[in-house]
């Protein structure tokens, strides 16, 4: 009879059972219009928050954003297809969560929008996974330590030179010893009259790259990184379209200087082509596009197995921990989307290298008072 | 003088300007429950229509679809993203609309939702074009011919053996004279009885293929391959998952039955790694979900370089016109999700081929008595 009375107990509920999810979108103004050679004009970026509250009342939060395009249809996965399968589960599962959203929209997914929403999921309990433990994300995530090393990556195309060397000297007083600035002009030459000005600026101990947002052929490339081969280019980001990976291969062969992609890379499969064809030098997944820390952390292991620094785009604020946490970690870039001006804790810098939280969490607490004036939208 | 006054003129307003464009989010349910290896039980799909007026009153529709998940998502990107796009544009720029909205919404992009959306504007776009040649989709779109070799695409992993043969008898009495099956069941040996009953049933004039939905690893599908070498299988769909070219390769080169996959590949950039990398025998692009027919044909033309026939996956009502205009088409899926019953014309078959539209346009204008009382929410 025993079984029998067990069968009709109360199912207790776990703890870290999934009580309740919000979603969250705000659209964020930027302070001035930040240009690339293949977005366009950002003029604000929006924000997509996912809070997950168990049934013992502890929270996490998760997030992701866009350069201004796109979110609502973020939102809406969220909303109407992964918040219903959600309440209930175990929120320690985190692999099995992960695989069962994807594999609930792979017919809408592998990639792309689904992506987004999958991180926004999967960095929040990946929040309640850390404060669980009383640990910070840099902990749990791997533990190599507590720091890093970083750039400030510029969104300046449309700067004139004198503002460009302006906004690069202020990086400098920041405290920043790396810095990257866009490429891709109509005029190659004027790119290549950019980046010797900064270099000369910048002198030779700062370490500089750039970025073209895919908007070169294979020869534009080319002809372009040979014509800065004087410079000392740490990584050349994104020459060409991200799908081309064996352009990207003909351009590495050519040149001198180590290429760098992933921010438009957003399955683990895509960066296995990247690294079996692309002759990349540096990977950047970036966590709010590659499935959360879940996905992060797996192109970290295949940049490891390859031997390949792994680097990071866009979210600073969290990618410090992940970065920090790495014993092969690269270059974090600290971007020009001020995510961190929204949390409790901006980005902190020690002698150029940026510092992780050591708050129990993702280290990421937004500032419900400075976030307010944004919401669009909620759940 | 002459210049200054051109140039006060008031603009004039092509005939194909878009004046207006509309976004309708149908739930269409399904007769009874259909289930595959990966995607689960379907109780209903997904139908995003999308209308263009021009300024000279002429409509073009368009459309794509889901299997029950992320529809809404494709209508928040039709409707806050890509809308503001398109009014005012040349509706005759087809290639110049298709890159501007891939470009546009590139971050978010690159596959996945973005490219169900794009295919729906795609689609109504066509129609337009057809529609202004006073010409049938199958004359526009290559010209090849006016009908197709076609099967009959069942969802029927969760059939039993008898409903498995009912169904297929069904497909035999309608005249077809191919047919596809599901395979993955947890243990193959019951795929094995239930090949080897619908070959038994259909005799050995009947073309048959089988379909697993990725579900398989690669030594399941080349020992499930090779269990039904016997069977004579015209092609084995989608063995593993598509992200997995080199893995498509290593079952090839074991088994003895050409593979053939693209209902999951949304760029033509997956289609070029896949036919470099897979050694597929046949390609199967989905108009709702690689572009549009701007999208498919890319891949057909592909296709055609690389001596590959042609399929289609889905939405047979506009492929039958795609296909027959194709000189290297195989066979059209005439698939289970019922679009064409809410169309003016469902599927023709005359001796086992499918026949094409001979109307102006797509071939495809919905019944808006039947679609109705599914609308759940439009612009």
């Amino acid at each position: 009879m025993l079984t029998e009375v067990q069968e009709q107990a109360p199912r207790q509920m776990a703890p870290g059972t999934i009580a309740a999810t919000k979603v969250e979108y705000y659209q964020i103004p930027l302070a001035e219009v930040l240009s690339d050679a293949r977005h366009g004009d950002h003029t604000h970026f929006e924000l997509l928050v996912f809070r997950i509250r168990c049934s013992d009342g502890l929270e996490g939060v998760g997030y992701t954003y866009t350069g201004g395009r796109g979110g609502r249809a973020i939102y809406s996965l969220l909303k109407d297809d992964i918040q219903p399968l959600l309440e209930g589960r175990d929120s320690s599962e985190i692999a099995a969560i992960w695989e069962d959203i994807q594999s609930h929209l792979h017919y809408v997914g592998r990639g792309g929008l689904l992506s987004f929403a999958v991180s926004a999921v999967d960095i929040a309990l990946w929040d309640l996974r850390c404060k669980r433990l009383n640990l910070p994300l840099w902990k749990v995530a791997g533990g190599a330590g507590n720091t890093t090393k970083c750039y400030a990556g510029g969104i300046d195309l449309n700067f004139s030179e004198s503002k460009l060397l302006d906004n690069i000297s202020g990086y400098l007083s920041r405290g920043f010893n790396a810095v990257k600035i866009k490429v891709g002009k109509e005029d190659y030459r004027e790119d290549v009259a950019r980046v010797e000005a900064v270099r000369q600026l910048i002198g030779d101990d700062v370490t500089f790259m750039v970025d073209a947002n895919y908007s070169m052929t294979i020869e534009q490339a080319v002809r372009f990184g040979r014509a800065v081969d004087h410079c000392a280019i740490t990584w050349f980001e994104e020459p060409t379209i991200p799908d081309d990976y064996t352009g990207y291969g003909r351009i590495a062969d050519a040149i001198n200087i180590p290429l760098a992609m992933g921010e438009n890379l957003h399955t683990v499969h895509e960066f296995t082509y990247a690294i079996a064809q692309a002759k990349l030098g540096f990977l950047q997944p970036d966590a709010s596009n590659i499935g959360g820390v879940t996905g992060w952390l797996k192109v970290a292991e295949l940049a490891y197995a390859y031997n390949l620094p792994v680097c990071s785009h866009g979210m600073h604020e969290l990618h410090v921990s992940l970065m920090a946490s790495q014993p092969h970690a690269g270059y974090l870039e600290v971007h020009s989307f001020p995510i961190d001006e929204y949390t409790t804790r901006p980005i902190v810098l020690e002698n150029g290298r940026a510092q992780a939280s050591n708050e129990p969490g993702t280290g990421v607490t937004f500032d419900e008072t400075l976030l307010r004036p944004h919401l669009v939208m909620h759940t």
